[in-house]
This record gives structure tokens, C-alpha cells and sequence, in this order.
């Protein structure tokens, strides 16, 4: 095999898969307030995501696709996104809130002219769309690297069965403890 | 907690350890010998290492610590290793070969001016402790990422007790594949 054309470049990264509960059904109830909301969520989740030196590799509508290079900060951000969400969204009527699902899991992936590509990027999916809205799902492999390092509340959610995979999934529902310091930033230091 | 003094950051990397299989018996029987093989195996390692994106985070004697980006680069880089410092050992009598073990990890290791801390770093070091002289074990972790982009042989070395760790680890040793290509190169791109 000669030299490749478009080199793939191999790394070790936190994968967080974000995308929106019930979109369809909140663009047909109300397009341009969903949009409105999901531009104001999305400038939250962004900026978080670049605190916790996250990269966007991808948005495509309500989903985003972003990596970490630490499981760490991918969880960390991740939670604290889902309470920066929720904070502003609780005067808002139920039907009208736009709730992220989002999922981690930690992969050797391949990038190409910065495409997350690979098996990892899948099973991020796969885990968000397991997370209840509002929620985290995070899979056992990054349930592994940050349960000693952040306090939070892991569920068990057992193995799931999801499309596509043909292993069922270990994963772990994520959220903050009852008696949780304000930032996750005093705890995990 | 006020800003800290020594920021520590945290990333998911690949850790190699390595060391010398009888290093104390080598040294006691033949010093200079010993001293002068180390060095010609070094330069091999250390290159092998620097051209799959490796990082030497530390050297002590005949050991080596060293981070990847990729696990796969990782564990490519250790049987790399291995095969080359085979074929300069094999006209050496048996007493006087300077055989490395090599343990690979995945952690979310904390990084602090250079050096390499925390648990994935001792897991790793467990894993050079288990491996043959002139071999290669991975953790499980590391096998599940790098068991569909690397052909090679691995031998399930079942759950091991190591010192200084409550859970035994689930290992595995790696060799090439009878009928490997010349270089893991071809196969794994």
C-alpha cells in the first residue's frame, strides 16, 4: 500500500454526543421559539464546552458532536451543561423546554480533517439516546476513568440493547449528588 | 480552594512502561556488557517510540515510561519494539540478552510538568510485570480498542492479582501473528 491521500490520524478522546429530546415535535409546535431557545442553549453549551476544552467536530440541527482529552472534563462538562440548561429552562412551560440528551463514551478514534470517525463516535450515539432528556448517559469504559475522580450520582442502567451495535451496552446514567458543591470545579481539582 | 499552584491537567493517554527482565543478575554478571546492550536498545525504543508519536515521560535505569496519543499507536510501538530488539538479541547467548517487558495501559492520567500521575500509570506498570521477558501484555481496556485495528495474536491471561492493587486486573498478552506482514504498518492503516 503506498503512501495515503488523506492520512487518518489515530487518538485516544472523550466522545460527547448531544442532541435534542422531541425536536421534531417542538419544531411542529412552535419553529421559530425552538429555534430561538435551541440558539441560546446552544451559546450555554458551547461556551462549556470550550471551558472544559471540549472541540466541535460537528453540529448537524439540534445534534453535537464534540471531543474532549479527558473523560474527566467530557463528564464534567457534560453535567454542568445539563444544570446550566435546566436552570434556564424551569420557566418554561414543560411542553416548551428544549432538553439535550447526552451521551459519553471513550474511544481510540480516527480523525480526518477533523471528522470524528469510528466504532467510539457510534456508541456516543448510542449512549445519548439512551440519556433521559435532560440527562447524561455515560458508557462503563469513561464510568471507569472518572468515577474516582468526580462525585456524582452513577446508575447502573445494565446492559442495553441498542440498533446498529451488536454487543448490548454497559452504561450509567449520570446526574449531581442531592448535597452537589455548586461547581464540580472545588470537587475534582 | 483558591487557584492552585501546580495545575494539573488531565488526558486520556495510552501509557507504556517498560524494563529490563533481570536487570540486577545482568548488571552483577557483566556491567559494562550490560550497560553497552541497554544503550543500542535504547536507541531502537527511543526511536520506535518517537515515530509512533510517543512521548518518554521517564527514565530510571532500565525503565522506561513513555504516552501515546492512540492505544493503538501504543501497542503497535511495544510489538514494534519487541520484534526489532529480538532480531538484534538472537545471536547473543541466551544469559546475556537484555530483554525488555512491556505493559500497556489506557488512563486518564493527570499530568504535572511533564510527568505522568495516577492509577493508569501503576496499571500499566502491573502490566510490565506480568508480561514475558521480551513480551507484551495490555490491559483489557487497551485490548477493546485495539482487538479490531491490529491483527495480532492475544492470549486472555485471565484475572490477575498484582501488589498494590485492591482489583485484579483482566489481561492480555500480544504477539504477531504467525503469518504477520513484515511491518503492522500495512495491516493497521
Amino acid at each position: 500500500m503506498g503512501p495515503q491521500e488523506h492520512r487518518v490520524e489515530r487518538r485516544l478522546a472523550a466522545i460527547f454526543a448531544a442532541d435534542v429530546a422531541g425536536y421534531s415535535r417542538l419544531m411542529e409546535q412552535n419553529e421559530v421559539g425552538t429555534l430561538q431557545t435551541l440558539a441560546v442553549h446552544r451559546e450555554i453549551m458551547d461556551g462549556l464546552i470550550a471551558e472544559h476544552r471540549g472541540r466541535i467536530a460537528n453540529t448537524a440541527g439540534d445534534s453535537v458532536l464534540a471531543e474532549f482529552p479527558s473523560a474527566v472534563d467530557a463528564v464534567k462538562c457534560a453535567v454542568e451543561v445539563q444544570k446550566a440548561l435546566a436552570s434556564i429552562d424551569q420557566d418554561r412551560p414543560e411542553e416548551a423546554r428544549v432538553r439535550f440528551r447526552i451521551g459519553v463514551h471513550v474511544g481510540d478514534v480516527m480523525v480526518q480533517r477533523g471528522d470524528l470517525l469510528g466504532d467510539g463516535v457510534n456508541i456516543a450515539a448510542r449512549l445519548e439516546s439512551i440519556a433521559a432528556p435532560g440527562g447524561v448517559c455515560i458508557s462503563a469504559t469513561t464510568h471507569e476513568y472518572v468515577r474516582k475522580a468526580l462525585p456524582l450520582a452513577y446508575t447502573d442502567l445494565g446492559p442495553q440493547q441498542v440498533k446498529n451495535l451488536e454487543d448490548p451496552i454497559q452504561s450509567y446514567a449520570v446526574s449531581r449528588l442531592p448535597s452537589a458543591p455548586t461547581s464540580l470545579e472545588e470537587a475534582a481539582d
